[in-house]
């Protein structure tokens, strides 16, 4: 059961009953429309909602950040549960936890991001794949924890990394 | 505005009328209790609800995912905008966005995890930090995308973790 507090929503949880509470701390700030905000070399802003001012003090000692928002461009809970890579039909059919589509039980998006600076309550970023008004739901920064150098990847990753790399 | 519906919330986005969903997608299985789930090398299960088994498909193909889950543990929406970390004081006091804190305006976890095996619709993971029973919101699998070799980090973030190679 969920109900509209001032700008938010409180929802019992649906595992017990303790309650959780689900707001924007911010939005995104682009120019990019289309296809154009999966540039990795274009820059946008974050503007952190005032209440939330405080809580970004500190985060310009990260280079990088992860950006969880929501994925308000898809309209409802997804019922797919495979698809092709990137829609790409010469690649294999795949679970949709397996991929980064947009196409997910729930809509939240996650992306590492360079931080190129802090003004005030704004904070540019370079690399993030949201589109203008996009909410943002939290900001994580990033350390050597967050990442595995000698990870395995599938070859229909390799793959289309390969094309990109061969584009640009 | 929310509204419950079989297995799950439908709420207006905020922001506009479009509708969204949050369900948990699976639950975390483990032994460990209070800090020992920090333990980067225990093991934990994270077992995917059925209607979603297909959805995890190859993601076998991946040796490292991220896992969102909701740190249903934090009873309310959390009003610190500022933390030491890890509650030293003999370290700076900062936003809780600069942080990995617990203590979020949106309880959202997310761990990088090396996911060791799937049988049938349960993921063996190491290295997840999350209590038995969290809600799992969303995996995604790790790719090269997601690291930054070069990343700064703040000096009071290499102190903790030297201590910590220091311990183990």
């Amino acid at each position: 059961m969920c109900t509209q507090i001032d700008s938010g929503v409180v929802c019992e949880s649906m595992t017990d009953q303790k309650r959780i509470v689900l707001k924007p701390i911010g939005y995104v700030r682009t120019k990019a429309v289309g296809d154009e905000v999966k540039d990795k070399g274009r820059t946008s802003q974050i503007v952190i909602d005032s209440e939330f001012s405080e809580a970004i003090e500190g985060i310009d000692g990260f280079s990088h950040i992860f950006v969880l928002f929501w994925l308000n461009q898809v309209f409802a809970q997804s019922k797919m549960l495979k698809v092709h890579p990137r829609g790409r039909e010469d690649l294999p059919l795949l679970g949709v936890f397996a991929t980064r589509t947009n196409l997910r039980p729930n809509p939240l998006g996650l992306t590492l991001v360079e931080l190129l600076g802090v003004n005030g309550n704004v904070l540019v970023v370079r690399g993030l794949d949201a589109f203008d008004e996009t909410p943002v739901l939290d900001l994580k920064p990033f350390d050597f924890w967050d990442m595995a150098e000698n990870a395995r990847v599938p070859e229909w990753w390799t793959k289309l990394n390969r094309e990109k790399s061969g584009r640009s």
